[in-house]
């Protein structure tokens, strides 16, 4: 098992994806982005177009249209739509490394543990705070921060899902603690090695115990707003400026928080409420990615938003209505996006 | 107190209102309508034109901009939109004929107690069921049924909303019981006196004691129905196709129910249920109200839909998220088109 890593690959590379690829590049590691055939393209002819800190430079970077390009590489970024995780991570299964890392750069709390679902090899959940965009094919604009949080994923977050995961039985519980002790060392260690990879790429990587629960508090922070501003085609902003509106956010907050306690993560409700408020604030002109979706006549991710918060809290009993609502509602504009 | 009417004024002549307006007209009976000027000018020059039956006729009504004309009636069809209510009620209130009938041929559960707040002469509430446009000043389209049911304000509707009701002393309990007895008997002579008037104007008229219960049930399914179409400005029949929708109309329809319950309304859920079902099957291409004002830029009347719901909700302590989350979502909607 390596603690430094020699290649990366990106899948699934959009804005986000080829953004941190590049930054990587950059540095010197050897990457391979990927993606679609347009931006493939665009990157073969002319190097990946990088606009940030006030400049543009040109990136080097490997890029192709085949998921065999993961074959060569022992950190993998896993970068696609939550809509597409199950399906390319059973796609990527067999071309893996036996020793590769996948980390899930998604949004959703749901990605690491579907991925994992699919995969032998060790998979991490980050937490990506960045403000990126795609212009054009070839070309990634930077708008703001850049930085990432890794950490262990959640091992119950596996079996919730699994549809046929095997109990452990109890004889074999000490045993497995002090095997589970012995992987949990080896795998800080390699987050460890991710952190200094990206570091040394201008990218900051805080490693945290609490992954989990910070990529619920940006779930929360998603299912209050993503929606709404798809609804209304409107940024969050005009959103907060509706007494209404924001009565209908602070509902979501509680039934994310009622949630993701039940699920074991110890979100506190008047942290995440300020939180929420607080994104107004910071971004007022923002409009939401769901929305951006919408406009274009894409699909959405909001089956991995509320739509995850509303099945969740089925399965758990918790009520969570306005997720659900809000849910069922970006449904019916995708379906009418669609037919048009 | 009379028990024939000898005129008739129509305040807010939009197509409901010409049309019942045009219907008592066209059988001989004086009629006034009192609406916008455009539409007023147009009558002035070329009479009504109503489109009904496969063909079209030219219906000589008086028609005015002034609300002094309900000086002259005894019977008021209030069809003033319910956001209008509360201010056109006290404007008549100092004009109308002492012994005047009010009639509100409004939407929501709560208009025909507004007036009554506002006004000393009899109002009654009246369930509307016709489908009617107006696609141009002076023209009326009439496309299907056109019956109304009228019955007794429930006087407890009257009392919730009032500001400083006085509370009956127990002790003048059976007097007042006496008295209201006569004053029922006297109604009921009144409200069969409509239903014969338009009756012989080819308009049944239906008298129930259920009136109010009737309005909720109406009120459920406009709730069920018009926000969400006006988010999605799709029709019925393309909502009823998405399962998540319905899951959601059903949770519309349950807080509605418990809501209307508690009011003293005894509305059964499954027929309630059945009965919003039983809508997008009749009207499958149907766009609600709501969602034509919507896309014309017009305010709605989702404050006496699903925002009365949930006011009533929150002032009975019983939660209807769902109704609330669909009134702040059109208010968006409307804040977002009058800003642009």
């Amino acid at each position: 098992m390596t603690s430094t890593f020699q290649a990366t690959a990106v899948v699934g590379a959009g804005a986000v994806g080829s953004f941190f690829g590049a930054m990587l590049a950059r540095s010197g590691h050897p990457v391979t982005l990927i993606g679609r055939a347009p931006h493939v393209q665009a990157i073969a002819s002319h190097g990946l177009q990088l606009h940030r800190a006030g400049g543009v430079e040109t990136v080097r970077v490997g890029a192709t249209t085949e998921l065999d390009a993961v074959r060569d590489a022992d950190l993998v970024l896993f970068c696609v739509k939550s809509t597409d995780t199950e399906s390319v991570a059973r796609q990527i299964a067999p071309l893996l490394k036996r020793d590769a890392l996948v980390l899930s750069l998604q949004n959703g709390v749901d990605n690491a543990a579907a991925i994992a679902r699919q995969i032998r090899q060790d998979v991490v959940p980050a937490v990506v705070y960045v403000a990126t965009a795609m212009p054009e094919p070839g070309v990634v604009k930077h708008f703001g921060r850049g930085d990432l949080v890794i950490g262990p994923l959640d091992a119950a977050a596996v079996q919730d899902g699994a549809q046929d995961g095997a109990q452990d039985g109890a004889q074999d519980a000490s045993q497995d603690a002090a095997q589970d002790a012995a992987r949990d060392g080896e795998l800080l260690q390699r987050l460890q090695a991710v952190a200094r990879l990206f570091d040394a790429a201008g990218v900051p990587v805080r490693v945290s115990p609490d992954v989990m629960a910070e990529l619920w508090r940006k779930l929360m922070v998603n299912c209050a707003y993503n929606a709404i501003s798809a609804l209304s085609q409107l940024p969050y902003g005009r959103m907060a400026a509706l007494p209404e509106i924001v009565d209908v956010q602070q509902a979501v907050v509680r039934e994310v928080v009622a949630v993701a306690q039940a699920e074991g993560q110890p979100l506190a409700l008047d942290a995440a409420l300020q939180a929420m408020h607080d994104i107004a604030q910071a971004m007022p002109a923002q409009l939401s990615s769901t929305a951006q979706d919408i406009a274009r006549g894409k699909p959405t991710e909001i089956d991995h938003l509320n739509g995850y918060v509303a099945r969740r809290g089925a399965a758990l009993s918790i009520a969570a209505p306005v997720n659900q609502t809000l849910h069922a509602l970006v449904k019916l504009l995708e379906t009418a996006r669609s037919a048009a």
